[in-house]
C-alpha cells in the first residue's frame, strides 16, 4: 500500500480510515431503522474497537457528539461519508474480465457508494468483444486512449500473476491514481497513486497458520 | 522440530504471518528460475519492507541465513510452507454460490496450496441442487449433518449482508474453526474461531478516502 495523501487530514492512519468505514456500516443500519442517536459504546460494541477508539477516531474531525446526548446519526452518517470521498461518483475500470470483476460489479453496495463501471478489459481474444455484465470487454491495450475521453478515478485490477506490474504501468499511464489489486503479485506505483492489494492467498494462508498452532 | 514450531511461535503478529506469505510468493518464484541462495535485502525489495525486517521476522524461526552466503531457497521455502501450515490438506467448504466464491475455487493457487473444496451450500432453492465448477450445490440447512462426514476445516462465506450471524453461528456449530467471511458485515465468533474478513466496500472507501484527501 502506497500513496501520499495531502490536505488536512493528512495523517490519518489506513486503520483509522478503516474503522470509519465500519462504524459508516452502523451507522447506515440505524438510519435504515430511524434510529436518530447513537454513542460511542454503541459505535465501539458493533464495530470490535473500545469507546476511548471511536472518540479518538470522531477527533479527527472536529466534535460531533454532545456529552450526555450521543451522536446524531444523520449528521455522524453525513460527515463520515463526507470524509470518506462518497458524495460524488467514482469512475471504475475493470481489468480482467473475470469472476472477480463481475462479483464486484454486481455487488449491491458498489453502485450504492457511488463507484460506476465505466469499461472493462481483457487481453484475452475470446474475451474481448463480448458482453459482459452491462459492458463490452474492450482490449486493454486501448485503455490509454479510452481514459482520455473516459476519465476513470479507479482500476480494479483482477488478472492472473502474469504480468501484473505491466498493467499497473498501463494504468498508470492511463492517469488512473487509485488500483484495488486482486492479482496475487507485488507490484509498485509512482508516488501519488494509491494501491490496495486484496490478496486471497494471503488470507487463507493466515488461516492455515491460525489452524496450525492453535492446540 | 514441528514441535518446536508450534510451541515457539504461538504470539506472532498477524502483520508477520501476511510477511511470510509475501516472501513465499518470492521465493516460489526464484525456485521456479532454479535460483538457490537469495539475501535479506533481495527478499525485502521484492516485498515492500526493509532487509532488517526481513531478518527480525525470520529470526522467530530459528536460524535460517549464513553470513555473507544468504538463505538457500529451498530450505527458506520449505520452512516458511511449514510455518504457514501449507503441508498438508485443508479442507473448504463455500456457503454462498456465488462469483467471488467461484473465482476462489478455481484460482490456480487455491489447489496448488491444498485448499480442496468439499461442498458448495447456498439458502437459494434455485440454486440448490445444481452443478457449481465440480459440485453440487447443497442446502445450507444440511451443513452441520454434512460436516461430521466431511470434516471441514475452513468455511467460505460469500452471501450478501442479510443474516450473516447467523450463518457464522451455524458455521460455528458445524465445528469449522476458521472462516473467510466476504459478506459486507461485522461478525463475532467464539474464541478459537479465527475469522478473516475481506471486505471490498471498505477496500474502495480507503480508495475514495485517498483520491479525496489527495489534492
Amino acid at each position: 500500500m502506497t500513496g501520499a495523501v495531502t490536505g488536512a487530514v493528512k495523517r490519518i492512519a489506513d486503520s483509522t480510515v478503516r474503522r470509519l468505514s465500519v462504524y459508516l456500516r452502523y451507522l447506515e443500519e440505524l438510519e435504515g431503522r430511524a434510529i436518530a442517536t447513537t454513542s460511542s459504546d454503541e459505535l465501539a460494541a458493533h464495530s470490535g474497537t473500545t469507546s476511548a477508539q471511536v472518540r479518538k477516531d470522531l477527533s479527527f474531525f472536529g466534535s460531533f457528539g454532545k456529552r450526555g446526548l450521543g451522536y446524531s446519526v444523520p449528521e455522524l452518517t453525513r460527515r463520515i461519508r463526507e470524509i470518506l470521498g462518497l458524495g460524488r461518483e467514482w469512475r471504475v475500470v475493470i481489468v480482467g474480465a473475470g469472476k472477480i470483476g463481475s462479483a464486484l460489479s454486481n455487488y449491491r453496495g458498489f453502485a450504492q457508494r457511488g463507484f460506476t463501471v465505466v469499461g472493462v478489459y481483457d487481453n484475452d481474444a475470446r474475451k474481448i468483444g463480448r458482453r459482459w455484465d452491462q459492458q463490452t470487454v474492450r482490449d486493454v491495450v486501448e485503455l490509454e486512449a479510452d481514459a482520455r475521453r473516459d476519465r476513470p478515478d479507479i482500476a480494479v485490477l483482477a488478472i492472473p500473476a502474469d504480468d501484473v506490474q505491466g498493467e499497473v504501468d498501463r494504468i498508470v499511464r492511463a492517469g488512473i491514481r487509485a488500483i484495488l489489486n486482486f492479482a496475487p503479485a507485488q507490484v509498485h506505483a509512482p508516488p501519488g497513486v494509491t494501491i490496495k492489494n486484496v490478496n486471497m492467498a494471503m488470507e487463507l494462508e493466515g488461516l492455515s497458520y491460525a489452524l496450525s498452532h492453535r492446540d
